[in-house]
């Protein structure tokens, strides 16, 4: 792995067991000094909770909020681990300040990500959808984090409810997807339109795109949570990452 | 007409006209006097606005919040005056005050309606759609209101969003309507879901039924407000009554 | 029509009655394979539905969120079938997007409407009443947009609650109209004060305008939704082209 | 007065101007004590507050959310100091705790006031208006307690916006009162709409009678805020005592 | 008078009241007539209505969401009415708008004010108050309409609520004062403080000024509804103006 | 199957083909009756979705808001289709009305359900966790619908983020499930910290117990969409049944 | 202790030492299992820090929400653990509950706690203040608890902001407190006052009591965390108990 | 001191002394002046209070929504008092204006604070911690009050809850701070977290960085308000500074 174990040893471990084992210190003390140790030091458990668990999986950087410096310098440190990572929310001036410290970062401006390590290799099938074409920028987030992690996108924009009609030719390639990430603002009634016609999991995403009492997507947001379709749940306003992420380990583990 | 002009006339006009008539005064001095006038006393014109352009419409009585005996005197007085209403969000027992005053009260429990007045003839056609079984009372709210007014009306009751295809079958008695109310609780797609398949005015009413974020209707109600579909206004939470009404003004100028 | 029934036919479709006509499948197999084929193919219904419900009705192109780029192309597109349009909350940015693909394209930038096609003949009549000078940009956004559907627009701008005997001489016109928009922001009590004294159908438009707990137009949106009047029903906040083109599909139909 | 100058004497400034005068402390001294006083005991300033400003005003009782031992004893401490006070907010079962303590306490239950004390000769004049029957109980809570001290009042109930006609013929009425509280509930216009038309000081008073988006009250609250009128200002929802009381202090006022 | 009668007089309503004198119509036909009078011309009852109720106060011209030509043709006409005004949330742009229209405009930019007209000789009393250094703007939005409008204005700044002892020294000022206007943001409790503390009217102004739960003033606002001191009305956030425009209504009527 | 193919066949289309067959009409004017198709009766496709993409997943019967009549009539309904089906938020009145149609129902009163229908063989493994014994209801139903499904069920409950210690034992646990919903109210930061913990997809439903700003259950439910963990959607408050069926669906994909 | 070492001996860690000490594993191998150790089996480590940290605090039982029989249970545990314990919003049913499970639970009704365990010695000095009586039951709260975990109280009821001057005598305790609770419901403005005027940690608890824009406590809420005033921090509506707890861990901190 | 009681010492009261003490006036006489003393010029008072129980604490000077003028003119103020004070929310305008009143003022830029005033020798412990990189701005400015005022302060930065793993390694740190204040966005339960696992204080600090539904801060605060821990209480959003202060409060009085 890219960290290799003996990264992770720590002295005082070793050295509790040698002296056990050397007879230096009883059990009943050892388990005294133990039942303190994840507290004393889990600068160890940390970094074998990121081994265990999330084998290949991104890291995440949301850049909104952090100064050029800090996202230069995080990214510094992700890359030095050998640790993939998607920017969210990045602007030109958070994509300069990762290109600083890893070159070969790739930028996607439509969907304001920057995206560090090797895509991989695509399976099963996850399908973004919008109602819109105002939509489109925070599906391409979910697309491409999906595309990145591993999963196989097919993207379907611009099925608005106004035209309903538009969803029926698709319906076939919606019901193959493993995961369906549908992205909406105004009366955000399209993920609920879907979920009524398919059975697969589906995760709505709420735009803030609108006027007036879209309320910056708190509307589409609440018609979602409210559906009455089964087999629906939803991610923050605009967080299209965050969907396309849970969409790709709904296929991932429903594919492999 | 119910009212006879003469009910309406009022001494002190006719006096000032008299004696203008009879040089008693200036004219000058009764431009001073007439000047005053509408403000003196609007009695005189209000009974003349109903006259003028209420011609048969129903008074509404607004039962929550009174208590039955005012109730009670407010039936009495519109009776009296041989005006034809229509109590909303009427309990069992302000059934009970007004049938103290109105012995051929009809009351209509699953809406909450009490109706004074004889029917009229029906023409035109609205449609009165629920997304759910819940949104019956209001939307027979809407209906009484409608055939009370003189409006043909086709109820389409249970046609939700979650089973999208349920309304097709509809469309072509919903593209006939002059004027189509639809009731939808949850995510209150189904307005816009309509509205972006016929070109009839269509008005939505969310309802309160629900739990969570749905927050008594308000969630429908921005739904309905944010939809991307044209020919669509909304009325206020539970009110079938208004919307039944304003279906059939619409229904009714378009028709006769 | 513009867009020819040939047009529209399917392979698919035609190949398949080609069949049961030669008996090369039977008539349960042909039946099977329609059971699929609204939801195989609806780019078939799609059209079908324009062609059926929406004669003449001009389509809409929401520009608030759309790329330059995006513009331009729906422009093109919409242009290419000769499907007349109206751009709503246009910038000159996206006026000039639009016009590189429809050099005729007309622009209004005191309402942010673009609009392209030939406007039609004006029958009826729709009011269009504005509660102060801030909110004419709204109004106009739906006097132009019922003029270009056809309806005849009377303006009557700056009649405010606060001086509510303004409403009053105008009260013959407000009568004779087939549909009365009412735009207001602040308190928003002008619709309400309108449908108290006629009967024609009003449709009540909240702006943002204001400050403080106007709440960009909430205020007046609640005010209009809690109307003790009736015959009123609402729009989203600053949807001035909304409730015209809604006023302008009652006049239409009440008139021809 | 009702409490005499010597009761509220305190000994230990007595003590301390005692000791100056007898020289047996210094001014430094005791002006280094005086720093203190103020802070060491302002229950003697407390009373002085009351002798000083509030001469005959009644002091209030807000009964919601005591238990009616609490009320008891309040209402006993109030009439032993013979404080004339209000009750408000007082269900039959807080009127009997007053009961207890003072048996001439009169109820009004229709406006959820006691009031004990001797009612003062009445002057000038206060309007006090509803837009509907359902504001009555909230108006007469205003009326009452005007009356109670020592305003004249004219009541003018049912005055809706819905009918605005019915506002002209009290205009004279309206003009002449000194303050005018005007009671609305659902969209809440009406104070707006009589402040257009006087040039009395308004204060309006949104009500909690409604449905749907009136939100208990929110909504007349946010219209009243927001009126383009001049001369209006707003109380808490519900708060019909204090809309009377500060109407009644202008009155007075304005009168004496 | 600035509007001499006969400017108001109408052609239409001279010449009816001509035919009764000369007998060419009925009595019974004049008074079918005159029922429609005030409906058909009310713009005679508008100057009117000025010239009953408004002797002398200034009209107001809301400058927020007007072009700089409907602010410089409002100015001009205005103006050549003779009508003194105070143009509120004017920027300079707006100032100079009316500029044009009005050499003799005075602006304040520290209030956004503009004011056009005489001011009056000052009576009476009403204090403004502020909590902090951030709501002078507002306050002296409030001390200068009451000023042009004939009120002395006392101005108390800066006495917040965090150094409440602050108030006390001022108490004397206070309790002179017929109204008094407290203008506040944050916590929004010097105006219940105040009103607690003397027996003048009290109008409280929430400011926008804040951060986090501020909310752009709603927290003031609502703090002053909930105040429990009798005496305290409020007007909407930011609105110095009119809370300087009613307490100056109520001082005068208290002092002339 | 349950439904026979016969039992949707449609003569109309039956009728069509076989007119084709024989010559009766062209293809031509058969494809123009067919493009109207899917609209004039689409009962025939409405069936053939549920056969197509329900394969056995059971149908909701939404209690709230339902008479008792309503209840029973849908219920006998979908039992005499042979549907299996889950009715939510049902009180002991609803089972009873479900009982008198389907004697067999099982009532769930912890979670307010009942279940018509064989559970099916259980399968994968969906982890039910809940922050506190509050919790457990919403939990049931999660529980109680993912096992009807045909979901293994590990119910981990009573694990709050006040002690979040408690939750490190139960890691492997999460782990192996392919879904987790988490039930929590308060601060709802549970789902955050186990989606932080694992990589599976997190299912979050925020519950309405609390008090105070816990606004029936907005608070978690903003907390779970601000989540700053990767893997987390949310459903609606209380909305345990929603929650179980997507896990249900993630896992059963997942598994077979 | 009241939890011996033995109880806590987990056989699995107790095994893995003994192999290290006979050389069955390697030092890398024991390595690795332990880093698995804390999440494999934390019950072990959820122990060792309730007899780290919190030697001697009470256990909280917020009983809404929660039955009969599980508060009962709860109880019942917490007893035999010998943990002290304090029961929150405790109805009359739920101390009934608790009572089955531990005869000597002491019940305080009139703040609905109920203490379990021996009360310490009391030591510093915690005062408790109340704007008003209706606030008395969560000041209760805050005191029971407090005086229950080892504080001293003072308490200070009834001290409202509308009559300021009614705090000034009380400074002197204000300012001996180590921590002070101020309760206070409407506008909240107390806590802010007090801060004022004092240099020790004040925690304000705002309460539901009050009506209209009172809206359940979040007037008070919001108006404490605007307060102008520093040292002033904030619990959730009627979280007396967490006041309490809070004042008491500053005071017995700043005490001992 | 820094003021000397000479320059407090008032003319009036020591002239009043002085009648006493020559028997000018009598001791009812000068009770009667004295019971006006504290409201006629509580100048005096209020520097007493300063005196009194602000030994060394330093005055805020909050910069948001004041002039550069007002600030410079504030801050030569409080420097020639020799007032040590800390200017909030700074910016580099701000900065710049107080430099010119005080040139040794110091700038942070990253914590938007300006530092007038000696910095204190730091004792005990407050421990600041952050849940990301977004909230340091705030921590800072909380830390750098701290410390101004003479606290040690342990920063901990970037302990989120979606890795609540990193957690554990601070906890001793944690667990010896007399006060904790903990910064979190976006689902804000990291204050919950740790309030959980130490008995220090806790003071949350919800911070305004996010998107969607974190509404500028409001979700962290709710969900800090609705912890389930017990020893928390909250500031507003992004008050690094109340917080600051307040832990320092309690540390200090916790360690002298």
């Amino acid at each position: 792995g890219i960290i290799s174990f003996e990264e992770m040893e720590r002295k005082d471990l070793r050295e509790l067991l040698k002296k056990v084992k050397q007879g230096k210190i009883s059990i009943p003390e050892a388990l005294e000094e133990l039942a303190q140790l994840p507290y004393k030091d889990l600068g160890f458990a940390k970094l074998d909770i990121h081994r265990q668990f999330r084998k290949g999986l991104p890291e995440t950087l949301f850049c909104k909020g952090k100064t050029p410096e800090q996202i230069e310098s995080i990214a510094r440190e992700l890359f030095s681990q050998k640790i993939p990572f998607i920017a969210t929310k990045a602007s030109k001036e958070s994509y300069e300040a990762i290109k600083k410290a890893v070159k070969e970062a790739r930028y996607h401006p439509e969907a304001s990500l920057v995206i560090v390590g090797k895509t991989k290799e695509q399976k099963g099938l996850v399908a973004v959808v919008t109602a819109g074409t105002s939509d489109i920028p925070i599906a391409e987030e979910a697309a491409l984090t999906a595309e990145f992690m591993g999963s196989k996108v097919k993207r379907l924009y611009d099925i608005g409810i106004a035209g309903s009609h538009r969803i029926f030719p698709h319906l076939k390639d919606l019901r193959k997807a493993k995961a369906i990430v549908v992205v909406a603002g105004m009366e955000g009634a399209l993920p609920s339109l879907i979920a009524g016609l398919v059975a697969s999991p589906v995760i709505g995403v709420p735009t803030s795109i609108g006027y007036g009492t879209s309320f910056g997507g708190i509307t589409p947001l609440l018609a979602m949570l409210n559906s009455c379709a089964e087999g629906l749940a939803v991610v923050n306003i605009d967080n299209g990452f965050g969907a396309g992420y849970l969409a790709s380990l709904i296929n991932l583990q429903s594919t492999s």
